[in-house]
């Protein structure tokens, strides 16, 4: 769990900036470009950089995504095609960055991370950097495979509004869909707390409050990523780049708010740990006062009893009671009414029923 | 409870803004319009779209109620007559949506969320989105029936102020009577943390607990739907849309009181629920106490006592008191005796009285 | 406790603005009419609207001191004379409402909460609204008595700066000496606090957790009232209302101070009753675990020495040790060397100490 | 404690505004004067308010030094000679107020809180209100003997920048002085704490959470004091009052530093001291632990064999056991037997050990 | 952990400002230069203060690195020979400072801490200060060794633009490095919660809980660096010091994210530090909790049956089962059917497991 928090890529402290430090696991690019016009779209996988260049025709709109960085010559010169600024191309490489928007020059970088239910309660969090220019746009991914294939297929099919629009629309698109990637992780998350908050009072057992921290742990995770990307998006509303234009700003509003409502629903799940922690807590000391209870109605029927049994059990010579004959069914007596005195005392206190254990609450309601 | 969070309506992330997500269990939709001067008014049941168009008349002030969305074509017909921005009819349609203000154009649309107490302890949220042009307002609600017929009466009755006055009066009258509503609600909750104050130390059950945790979820989820709703009122008090007159910000003004108001009470409310249930922690400590007293003090008699008879019961042939003749009632005698200085001992500490265990606590207060 | 949150005299929701909800028991109200200049005072009991129209002669200032609200005719009859927006009447008679201050033409409007301690622990807050113009003063009480009569014997005196100044002076005065009423208050929560601080670690009971319980939430409805009480106060400090002129304003900030200085001593109470609680909750778990060391040595000191007695009371023929002549005493021997040995375990582990009770702790931390 | 968050002082609530409210015991004032040029140094006991006109003189810097506000009379006609408002009169007498900058006329009156340790455990707050005029400084205390002395001889030495300066240079070294009186305050809470930080694990008697108790309740205190403080000092750093010129804010801005560092020092402490706070009751938790392993070990270990015991010891008269030669010692052998596997068990569960108490969680810890 | 806190080494309070306190134990300066240009670098060991002067040279960039402040003639030559302003050096030689920047005409003052892992869970935390001016750095720092190796390399090799840039950059260069020196020590810190996050379930002694508060108690005061290093970056940033050039202001926006994103880790780990805390005191709760019921269950089963043993060992004359053939194994039986009543009690109650302790949980859940 810890360990996830930050990753080990981080250039040596000290490094020159602008200086790209790729893991060796990081797989090899793959580079897809889509490029279309409200006619038509064409798409390529591309293996040349020089393929790119396509992207400078200010006809189309150029969408390229690159995912892996396992070729640092390769993202270099694609840096250089694009005249990327070194410190835009070590945000985009050297990961987890803390999502943002930033201006460098003409491009507009917007750092967020992309989340995806991965497997039972794994997260899997990955990072995408949008850089936004007047015709392209160019998407880093850390690894293969992500949620953007809606995109791709409402550029496909050319239905929507998106093949009318410029690369600020596509920019708007792609952010969207990787924000709206979050409600299904935390309805995941939902349900996850909704079947321990029974579990936390029948069954109160050391594994769950682990379970419950690091369910915790998920969420402060996922909250450090969902904040900063409330203030990337409302730098996009907000900001006057050149780029966006005030028509795409409406649509990002509505981006916005949907970062608000998760960053709200993952603040209110991380509220309910705590409750459901706290009643764990308190399901324990239930327990305890359980155990306890039939540690003390056992020990106090059957002390005092073996005391008079002890009493009787005594070698002196003179005790009369020894020699009457009914004394022993009598000590049977006294015994049975000490006992059913104290089953009493323990019933009225209201730690024992005879109507079976469930209704021991609504007894004890009763006798208060 | 956690599932009512966030309701699974939302739509595909990636789709195209502007998709209408309706669930299959939407009612169909209701509309309701009423058309009104300060001479007179005109109310009807609308079953085709262009009887709509009269709220382009700009005499008379039109409220056209819709309820249920049970049919898309209806819906994007509606949003067609009145040329509503796609991204206003999804916030419409795709609930739940984060109470706000927001302009488009000339039009304004603020979504609230309206509740009901529904039941004992239920709390039924309704969202209701209100586009306030020059002339008309639109209302759109999940489902049907509201608290609104307060609004309908005034209209009728042609009492008070409100035929006197532009469609942004009626439109702060929609809003204020949904936020009055959470009066009614905040006081069922406060009735029942009321009953449950006096329980908690009377007979602190495992149920109880849960129970104050489902309070607590619903304060939590009824703050979230509140909170926004003051920023959402407060855009309308001194936002500058034109559709709202100076006159009506000042009985918006009144409106954000409200506002303001009840998420102090929704605020309070939960800071006493985490009062309770710490008391509810402390009166379990202090059962596991009383239990293990009980146990201590007849272990603590009776043990000694049991140790006593059990030396006397031992088969030496040299145990010269066994066969003294009044060794018997003097063992006796110190068994009384011992038990009768454990019983002062434990009254003096406190821990039992012998005016009946309602005076415990005075008792106590005087030995100290 | 929750019940006095809010009152129920809040209109139906949907009412119409400005709607009166006067509540049965409202007393019939008191009108008490004081006019001074520099030179002279004059006072009367008003029975008659008209009289009030004094309040529209210039030279003077008027303070017009409204005592109960139960008579709906005559409320709106002043209404009507002063030429009262209908939402200040309505945020003046539908109590309570949230401390504020907002203008209204050339009327301000100021709610405050004017509190007194009644009775041992009980706090009476009644809401107080000052209508302030240029030349006169309305104050709107919701029952009988207040804390304002220094502020009477000040204007009749004439002693002090008060008659030369103008109305603005005079909402002043009435302000400041309510909010310095809540000092008492405080005060007397401090000094109700000091007396539990002892009690909590001497005398732990159920009733004293209740006891800081309704402290703390007397401390939390207070605040409610002290924080808006703040920034009503600072709303006219910093506002350039007409009504109020700079030099009041220096005076205003002094009342300011007051202001924030309550709501820090509020807030640090609330703190330090925090702290109680959780002193209250170790304070238990203290005592649970004297009750339990008591049990403990009683019981591994007498357990043992009851088994070696269970021994010689076996009834095995072939025991030698039975015939042993000195087997008895030596039995009762290894018995106390037992018992000794075990309470020197106890004694140096802490648990018990031979110079009484009081030293435990001191010999405790000898023997760590 | 509590009883020390507010002084009894405040005048009646109600009273006029800039009513002096001395209390019975004040002191009588002493007067002390001192007057310097970059040539010179005068210093001279005042008796006559007479003698203070030489503060108009504006070739030197004056520094009138008032302690105990005694004689009300006196107090008031310092007031009328150097036309202090009234207002700032009853600041600087009424005490505590809080610390805070605030302009009259061409005055500044800065209040700020001294501190001092008095005794173990102890600290004495004095209020001290600095009057800053161009050429002369009035400070006003509530009782005799400061920590200004080192600013005295400051200015008799002549070393340093402070005779170069005007009186602004003077209330700054001031304001520095009493500041940096607050570091000895910390260190001897923060050293207290350290020795606490092992008692509360070694040994966590109830008398330890009072003492926490207390010494949070000091922090609450300190910081009360020292918050507004930064305001004050704030104030003066950015403020443009004439009487401080440019050069003089470049100190006053590390004056500023130092309020800020005090309180982060003073929160840490109130973390820290909440954190022992924690550890005390867990310690606690761990105790009553350690209690109950002995009770179940001891009871676990001897209750079986007495039953053991028991059995042997019953009159049954067909029990052919008792008439087996070897039977009694082949009990004794069941018996340790079963003594040795319950202590192997309890071993092995960790809750006892063989090399010692301080072993115990490191044979835990392999167990595991 | 506490006396770290702050230093002693803060002046007399009432000192003069611009005294300089330096302790016994501080070691003799050692003054280190680097000049460089695009072409060429010298370095070289500095004895005398005059042969600095070549850092007035405008054509080079110079760093001057002071380690130690041994002597106060040295560094008060230095700060003769730059003109810094006396409360500069007063900021640079009595640590520790609040991290910060602030301007003392064309020099600024950018004080921040420098961390490194110093032997297991130690930190080791310096101030380092740096003097920025057109064509000279100063840093000071308070030992010898830093983490400043990676920038003197960078210069020394002539890669990267470090050399092309004017001393901003080598500012820059200098506290990025600083900063990035967090992350190594914040990852130990991650490492170590790692490896405690298991042991606080399977073995919560309270050495652990010591060791957690340690960690906290680091991590506070960690963030106590942090947080005001954000601000004195920011202030690099947005400030408009004409030392630093717009385009190194891009570089230190990236600085700025590093302190915003170590700053979160800090905040994030100090959470779940708190989660392990509550944690830990659970698993002493369930501890507890485990140790009651091996002694109830105990205590159950081999009470009532030494009872039974009791009755029988009892001595009346007049016992007719005690002459009953079958009536000692018909005792046995009923013992044994009581015993294996308790004991499938207990199992129901989900107490104790035939499959071993590890599966306790899963039969819980089943019987519920």
């Amino acid at each position: 769990m810890f360990s996830a928090i930050f990753d080990k890529r981080h250039p040596q402290s000290g490094a020159r900036p602008g200086t790209l430090v790729i893991p060796k696991e990081a797989p090899t690019p793959r580079i897809y470009m889509i490029r279309y016009r409200a006619e038509d779209v064409t798409e390529s996988d591309v293996s040349e950089v020089d393929e790119l260049k396509a992207a400078f025709d200010e006809e189309a709109v150029t969408w390229i995504d690159i995912q892996g960085y396992g070729d640092k010559a390769l993202i270099q010169s694609i840096g250089d095609l694009f005249k990327l600024h070194p410190l835009l191309l070590e945000d985009v490489v050297n990961i987890p960055q803390r999502p943002k928007t930033e201006a460098y020059g003409d491009q507009l970088l917007t750092v967020v991370r992309m989340v995806r239910v991965d497997g039972p309660g794994e997260i899997d969090m990955e990072q995408v950097s949008i850089v936004l220019s007047k015709n392209y746009v160019l998407t880093f991914q850390e690894r293969y495979g992500d949620v953007l294939d809606p995109v791709r297929r409402r550029i496909r099919s050319g239905k929507g509004v998106i093949r009318q629009h410029r690369a600020d629309f596509l920019a708007y698109a792609i952010a969207d869909t990787i924000i709206d990637g979050y409600y299904p992780v935390l309805e995941s998350i939902g349900e996850h707390l909704e079947e321990l908050e029974d579990v936390v009072v029948t069954d109160p057992t050391p594994d769950l409050l682990i379970e419950l921290n690091q369910i915790k742990n998920r969420l402060i995770n996922l909250r450090r990523g969902i904040w900063p990307q409330r203030e990337a998006v409302n730098t996009m509303v907000r900001g006057d780049h050149p780029a966006i234009s005030s028509e795409v700003q409406i649509y990002l509003r509505d981006t916005y708010d949907h970062c608000v409502q998760t960053s709200e629903v993952a603040e209110m799940y991380r509220e309910m740990v705590t409750g459901l922690m706290n009643t764990y807590l308190s399901s324990i000391a239930n327990r305890t006062n359980e155990v306890m209870k039939v540690l003390t109605i056992m020990a106090s029927i059957f002390i005092p009893l073996t005391f008079l049994a002890g009493i009787y059990g005594m070698n002196f010579e003179h005790m009369p009671e020894l020699h009457v004959k009914w004394a022993y069914p009598a000590v049977w007596i006294t015994m049975l009414g000490t006992a059913a005195g104290m089953l009493i005392y323990f019933w009225r206190k209201g730690w024992i029923s005879f109507g079976g254990a469930s209704t021991t609450s609504r007894k004890q309601r009763e006798e208060g």
